[in-house]
């Protein structure tokens, strides 16, 4: 029944990850005429285009037409439905961060929907999640990849999964995984010279556009215990939920209940001497603060905070906003597989999902 | 037809890799119970087992049945006849260095077979032999994988090919790309303390088995030169062989004749003044020497050799014999993206070898 030759795509969300993974999808769908990459449906929280027969929607511009539609999306399980009974194999793409795309995968792996995505929230929530997933997925061999929810187009879960499916014991993973944090520390305790002011580092840092719009967003720490969650459960641990373990949060107590970014900003600088003894404590034994986390998978034990290294340790040697992973394992022994570089913007977040969508696209 | 439940097996070499990969074979096979992984040859350049009728050759204790067979292997064009006519698809792997069986590896794709491999002869060769390789496995479909012919079973081709067929732009690839000459370089030239004489380095190399019983084929730098080759070609440009671009020796002249690996390292002493004032020239700028391989794709130069490198740059506080590789492309600018960690041994070579094998697999 099923045309082999063409594939549909959905996308949901057209953010700054979801432009630039259209441009590229756009290329790819140019450079490999086969099988054909048909976008039959794409949305933002307003807006769709779509057409009830499947037929293409034109990718050049399509930011601008979408923008201009006057349809509104799908509800969620009808987009499962369109596309459970599209004429061909169907993938979707979900470019947003929403926790109600990442509950539906499970209905649409179950009817034969693949998903491709980098959102955090499907494989960091409940562990109940997880397994719907998976379990979806295994029973109805619909794919679902997910390379660009941990340090975006870096080569983690692929390096992860490849090493477990392979027959090697992981024992311990550790490294920073925000470049928010990346930078913040890189700037605030730099391996040489002395670094700036903790709140004047934060302002820098959001005007730059590295942190979310609310910094606190970064600095509670719950963006890094997300990434923990997604590589300890590949690992073999059943971890509950990101907040299952310890999270070290740098918003001080007293500025938990300021009403916003701002208000917080303003009040940040009266605590910058707690951060200021946290690096001089480090500096006394001649190490640096990091915002790290780790995975100990003998002994069951995931954490993220703070952490001080030696300035000649890879995490303190680090740059600009990279991130670092290193992975220990039996067949790798003392000297830990690495892999290391930017984990965020727009063009490496979307070459993840880019590169995903091409590895599902082959299995088909 | 096809018989899609199953997929047949065949080995050519049982050495340090193929042992290794047996292993991690049996694991998998027994971990994963469907496509059913049939293994219907094995071979040794003298010995073989297979039956006419494709039943399984039983694994367990495969090795010792081997050498007890009675049975030559098959002409290697035979091999090809064997696997195209199997009841179910069929993948070769090589699991050895030698350069007739990569010569083999057209018509096995053309004839449908699939390849995957960690020899890096077929890909280092001739322009003419990697062009009739892609060329054939485009046209059938079948699928070639050789992921430890860089770095073992780092993600090195993956991620070079992940990154081109997403559309980023490699401008430069540079590394360390020997687990000999990391272990050498590390040992000899030290970022803390002075290191030992070169001979004397060369000689515990040897004795720990991080060189090849003639180290000469080490210090050649063929070695690199082939690996840079495969990458370089990867990233798009037509590098005719491995001896096309400037490739340093560290043999020194003198001693090319030599008939032999003992007869080198007898008289290598007598050279090592050399390689004290290179050593001696670098440290004069607070420096350290390294071996390494570089690809500046616009410029469409290779090349290899020793460089200067400050003791804080990750290539010079490079550990063990590990290898590092770094990728400079647009979208992740002035910070490449980094693969660091071992990149030899029988284990994590097989694993590369045993996750390619996993992803042919899939899209069967």
């Amino acid at each position: 029944m099923a045309n082999t030759n063409q594939v549909f795509i959905a996308i949901i969300g057209v953010g700054g990850v979801g432009k630039c993974f259209l441009n590229q999808l756009k290329s790819l769908a140019a450079r490999k005429p086969s099988p054909k990459l048909n976008l039959c449906y794409i949305s933002t929280s307003r807006k769709a285009l779509y057409n009830d027969d499947y037929s293409e929607v034109n990718m050049e511009g399509v930011v601008d037409t979408l923008a201009a539609s006057s349809k509104a999306p799908l509800a969620l399980p009808k987009i499962v439905d369109y596309l459970a009974a599209a004429p061909a194999k169907a993938i979707l793409v979900d470019n947003t961060s929403s926790q109600d795309v990442a509950d539906l995968y499970p209905l649409a792996l179950s009817r034969g929907v693949s998903i491709v995505t980098p959102n955090k929230k499907a494989f960091s929530g409940s562990y109940q999640l997880w397994q719907d997933i998976f379990t979806a997925a295994a029973t109805s061999g619909a794919k679902v990849y997910h390379e660009s929810s941990v340090g975006a187009g870096l080569p983690v879960i692929s390096t992860l999964k490849d090493l477990v499916e392979t027959g090697d014991r992981v024992t311990k993973i550790e490294g920073v995984f925000s470049g928010t944090m990346s930078f913040l520390f890189n700037s605030f305790a730099p391996t040489q010279g002395r670094g700036g002011a903790w709140s004047d580092e934060v302002k820098k840092a959001k005007s730059l556009g590295y942190t979310e719009p609310d910094p606190r967003d970064d600095l509670n720490g719950l963006d890094v215990a997300r990434k923990l969650t997604i590589l300890a459960r590949l690992a073999g641990l059943q971890v509950e939920s990101p907040t299952a373990f310890p999270v070290q949060s740098l918003i001080p107590k007293e500025l938990e209940s300021c009403s916003s970014g701002d208000e917080f900003l303003e009040k940040l600088p009266a605590f910058d001497k707690q951060m200021e003894e946290t690096k001089a404590e480090a500096a006394r034994e001649g190490k640096v603060v990091r915002f790290v986390g780790s995975i100990d998978v003998g002994a069951n034990k995931v954490k993220v905070g703070l952490e001080k290294f030696d300035p000649s340790h890879p995490i303190a040697a680090l740059k600009g906003s990279d991130n670092i992973i290193s992975f220990y394992t039996e067949r790798y022994g003392s000297n830990p597989l690495i892999v290391q570089g930017a984990g965020a913007g727009g063009e490496v977040t979307a070459m993840g999902v880019t590169g995903d969508l091409i590895k599902v696209v082959a299995q088909m």
